[in-house]
Parts: structure tokens; sequence; C-alpha cells
């Protein structure tokens, strides 16, 4: 299997679906701020939400909505954290960030508006056909605390607290990086079984691939970008570069361990762990 | 039926399970803004997801999760709208704002936080005996859409964007409040009976009371605040003192009609949309 063709497909797919979203969604004052957050990123959290249902053998339109909410909840955190009293930063993707482009005031509404309207769009996975109402309360209950004062918000607190503070500790580096990106990649991982009403060994597995890719990913990320900026709160700056290597081998070796229930449909995610690993961008 | 009397109950019921919440939640590092901002307010909104549900016959404590998770996202719009790049106040109860209390980067990530709570706890709402998911499901969609871009954030933009421009006409004014303030009345006034499966015409009777409760609430609101600050986008200032008192009267009598449907168990709200239109404070 050609991994970078699948996740061209994958990504593809999700960016019509974010058009058709785009324009069947009312007129309103935030529109432009909407289009401009929503158009741009690399779709990494919505294309796990619909990999892990199709290794399930389900369709991946069945778990379309809540791929959307995840994508709009990310893309509400990487607004409110570029804004001045947060990481006050000028560029994201290459382009000015949100209150660059459309002022303070207006990006922090945006923000705010993108995650209520994620969590409504994964409450509307539960007028798709097969889809119960249970499995749509159990994935938004995950997701919200994934992305709580216990995952997203809470990591953070703790990076805004550690950027000032005294050298980190291995320990709560990885508590960090956990919170603040893993635990909403690992619910995004767990979200397509659950929507689709699988076993629990079959949830468990995903969340075992989504903990390990996710801290796969943080690594590799930091490797890719040793920026001293960012010396207290990374991998190489804290566990020195050949561990880093080593644990992100070792947490790519987990995922796909986790993976062996699901036989031969699991390929797309182990290649996809593979590519993480290996990325160069 | 003494009103006031029943508001102190119910507000003290309310403030016991925000006391619980507080003691059961886990440490973690915005819990004293979390507790700085739940510990205050009129606890309104809230009291109208117990009282609704009381008068369809139904035991408040089936849907107390849905009204902490209301109080909690009516919490972070508070604090957002604080903000220096929003109203940029000091004050708020009386006391200082989260913001001045614990620094610009903490009062946003607070409010982030109280939301995803907020609609975390509406979730939980499901492990309730007796609550279905699709009734939790279909409140959690409403409540989503009450306070985002169509409804409470799209009012935030609007009354932004007039606070500097030109005189707001009648029209306008009125869809700034009925975004803004109005629809998380109006939806927290509907959970009660949604949450607990009632008729499509209990429903309904309690939105038309939700929507005129809501704009007698604001015009009030701006009759006892007259400050020239708000100008723009005040009753009286738009259409005149007289107008405005007629206006708040009849919008009671029309909330007052909708219980029709209720019989005598209508009575609380009754008396609560009474209360609203004379309070004096």
């Amino acid at each position: 299997m050609d991994i970078e063709f699948y996740l061209k497909e994958k990504r593809k797919f999700i960016e019509g679906e974010i058009e058709k979203y785009l324009k069947e969604s009312h007129p309103h004052l935030l529109f432009s701020a909407f289009e401009y957050s929503l158009k741009a990123g690399k779709r990494f959290r919505p294309l796990l939400v619909l990999a892990s249902a199709e290794i399930c053998g389900e369709d991946q339109r069945k778990v379309m909505p809540t791929a959307l909410g995840v994508e709009m909840i990310h893309n509400f955190s990487l607004i409110h954290d570029d804004l001045p009293c947060m990481d006050n930063d000028d560029f994201r993707r290459g382009r000015p960030t949100c209150h660059k482009q459309f002022g303070e005031t207006h990006a922090l509404l945006t923000g705010d508006g993108l995650l209520i309207a994620g969590f409504e769009m994964i409450a509307k996975n539960s007028e798709i056909e097969g889809i119960k109402p249970e499995s749509v309360v159990r994935c938004l209950k995950l997701i919200a605390q994934s992305v709580g004062i216990m995952g997203m918000t809470g990591g953070q607190v703790m990076d805004i607290n550690f950027q000032t503070g005294r050298t980190i500790t291995e320990e709560e580096l990885l508590e960090l990086h956990r919170k603040k990106t893993g635990a909403l990649i690992k619910a995004s991982c767990m979200a397509g079984a659950i929507l689709t009403s699988r076993s629990e060994e079959e949830i468990s597995a995903l969340a075992v691939y989504g903990e390990n890719i996710g801290l796969t990913f943080q690594i590799v990320d930091d490797l890719l970008d040793m920026d001293e900026d960012k010396k207290n709160i990374s991998f190489p700056w804290i566990f020195g570069l050949e561990r880093s290597r080593k644990m992100a081998e070792e947490s790519t070796q987990k995922a796909i361990e986790s993976l062996r229930i699901f036989g031969d449909s699991g390929e797309s995610l182990i290649q996809l762990a593979k590519f993480l690993l290996n990325r160069k961008a």
C-alpha cells in the first residue's frame, strides 16, 4: 500500500466535506475567519477518525461529522494558542495567524465559535443511520475530556507555566505532551470504533495505538524543529537526541503491535505509524 | 407561592451541587480560577433548567448535570467577554474579573476549560436513570446552537461591531439580544422538557416562554442600568423608556400565556416571569 497516496486521498475527501460544510452554513459574521482557519491544515486528526472506522470494517462516511468536529476543535486550539496572551505568534502554516488577519477580538470569538461548532458537529453524528445516540454521547464525552482541563487545555496551562519556569523533568514533559497533543490524537483514534459500537477490545487496541502514535508524532515534531525557543519543552533537549529517537521507534513498535487484533485490515494504520516515524516535515 | 423563597431554595440547591462538583473534580492547574468563577452568580440559567423539568412533573435532580453545564457555559462567556480585547472590564459581580485576578492567559484558558467542561457535563446527563441518550444529544445540539455563531457568539460579534459603529436599528437590537442573551435562556427553558422526553407541544410552549422572558430580562436589565456607555445597544436608548417598559410587559404576558398547557403546575414559572419584570436589581 502506498501510504502517501492513501493520505492524499483521505485529505482530499476531508477537504471536500469541509467545503461542503462552509457552503451550507448560514452566512454569519465570522464566516471569513472560519473559512480562513478551516481551509488549511494537515487533517491529521480527522484522518484518524476516518481510518479507525475503516479498519473496523465500517464506511468512513458514517463518522464524518465527528471527523470534522475534531478538526474544528483542533483549529480552535491553534487560534487561541497563537493569541498575544498565549504564544503571540504572527505566522501559522505560512500565513498570518488568525488574530493578525482579523484582529484579536475576532480571533478570540472565532476560536470560541469553532470549539462550539465542533461539539455541535459531533452531536450531529447521531443523525447518520446506524449510529447509536449512546455511542455519540460516549464519544463526545471522551473528546470533551481529551481537550478539557485534564487534557489539551490542561497541557496548555502546563506549557505556559513551564515557559518561564525551571527546567522541566522527563516525567513532566511526558505528561505535558500526553495532555496537550496526545489526548486528542488518542480520542480521534478511538472515536471511529466507539461511534460504530465496536467491542471494548477493539476500542482499547485503538487507544493504545493512538497513545503511541501521539508520542511518536510529538517526538518527531521536536526532532524536526530543534529551535532553542522550545528548549524547555522539547524531547531532544530534555531526553537527548539518541534517546528521543529510540523512544519514537519504541512507541511506533507498540502502536503497530496493538493492531494485531485487526489482522490484515490494520495495514493502513500500520503504514501510517511508520510514516509518522520517518516523516521529514 | 413566595417566589423569592422559591428562588432562594433553588439557588441553594444549585450551589450545593457546584460545591460537590468542585470537591469531586481532579486537582488541576486552573482549579482556583474555576472555583472563583463558579462560586458567584445569580444562577438564573440553571434554575430555568430545573424549573422547566419540574413543571413537566419530573424530579429536578434528573436534569442537574445539564443545569450545571449551562452555568459553566454562561461563566465561560462572562470571562471571555471581560477580556482586554473584548469589553476590558476590571470588575464583575463586585470582584475583580478573572483576568484581573489570574492574568489574561489563565483567564482565556479558564474560559475555554469551562466551555468544554460544560459540554462534558451535559453529555454526562445520560448517566442518570430514565434519561434517554437521544434526548441528551438533542439537548446538547440545541445548547451548542444557542451559544454558537448563530447564537451567543454571533451576538458578541454584533455587539463588538456595533460598539464603534453607526446607530443600531430597532430590528438589529432585537436580533443582537435574541442571540447574545436570549438564545441560551430559551434553550435552558427547553432543556428540562427535552431531557425528560416530553411532548413537542410542551417543548414548544417552553420555547415561547423562554424567548419572552429572555426579552423581558434584557429590557429590564437595560432599564436598571441606563449607563451612557451602553447607549448604542440598549432598549431605552433605542426604543425609548415608555415603549421599552411596554415591550417588557407584553413579553411577560406572552410568556405567561404560553404556560397554559401546564395548568396549575405552571405557577412557579408564571411567578418567575412576573418577578423578572418587576425586579429592582
